[in-house]
């Protein structure tokens, strides 16, 4: 398999992880997050939204969206339930991350540690609140759990571990939120992670 | 089942038009959209995202995001293919929408066409400029195709369809893309279909 990466990319970092847990090889090509100019020649044919991560399977079938690719690589994998309503759990967690929290801390994370872009006060300000929702929520659901889902550690794990734990390169102050600090550790202590330099 | 449901809500629609499409019935509770302040005591303990769709099952137990709530609601319907592939390809189309679609058309009709909300120009062009690169995407996708995955109707097409078919409402004009227009008719012959207002 081809992974169209980038390593500064939590969302690529989910598929990485997640292949570093089931001890799958693969190519990486790093792609420029900054000048997308090639984006369309080099995705064009593999993946709608022209974005990383993009993987590209051995018969040339191809996949976009980082949630996508973990939900299929994980079936029939520990890292994703048999149960069909286990499964609309990891799925929910999933959208909430693309939706209500990596908008607001991944972009203001790239702002801020990746491309050095400096935020009008109104931008910065809508950002850190709609981050802070979602650490809210995260905390609010991780009190008395230790993962988000059936108390195993899945790709809805991943999918919220990857920008959460670098929220601090986006202005995050994470000791605010203490069960999402125990639940951070509990992750990293899984068999085969990887950090997202590796 | 109970829908907290937004009869102006594309993502409500979704849900509405798949339980239409499988006779399933149910009952509808309207949440407001512009006053949001009730959110945390009705949605608290059932989605952590405290949105509307949320859909609470007769045994209690709740899921929330549209496109979460529709692919559980679609296992073993016609409107997911089995094919391990094909299902992991309604993901990517699902997770494309809730980014790089919805947050440009459906923000910006809801701006303009529910919350008379008056966008700044930079905002105003924002949007607009997404919004374009969503629609481009997926005429490019449907130019020799007649649906978004396996050639045959799907959530796919149900999560595009939500709020592409009401662009125009937030400005866009669909004239430019014929591919696009031509899905939108096959979407409405489908069995079962009902409009958003329904």
């Amino acid at each position: 398999m081809l992974l169209y990466d980038s390593q500064v990319s939590g969302n690529c970092y989910k598929v990485r992880l997640l292949l570093a847990h089931l001890g799958v090889d693969y190519e990486r090509r790093e792609l420029d997050v900054i000048d997308r100019s090639n984006r369309p020649e080099i995705l064009g044919g593999l993946n709608p939204g022209l974005r990383v991560p993009t993987l590209v399977f051995d018969d040339g079938r191809s996949l976009g969206e980082s949630n996508a690719i973990t939900f299929h690589l994980a079936e029939g994998t520990p890292y994703l339930p048999d149960d069909r309503f286990e499964r609309a759990q990891v799925l929910q967690w999933q959208f909430f991350e693309q939706y209500s929290h990596e908008p607001y801390i991944a972009v203001l994370r790239f702002w801020l540690h990746v491309g050095h872009i400096t935020p009008s006060p109104h931008e910065l300000e809508a950002k850190r609140r709609g981050g802070d929702a979602a650490l809210a929520a995260l905390e609010r659901h991780l009190q008395g759990r230790r993962f988000l889902v059936a108390e195993r550690y899945t790709i809805a794990d991943i999918a919220l571990y990857a920008y959460t734990h670098v929220a601090d390169e986006a202005g995050f102050d994470l000791e605010r939120f203490p069960a999402i600090v125990a639940w951070l550790t509990r992750v990293t202590q899984q068999p085969g992670h990887v950090p997202i330099v590796a």
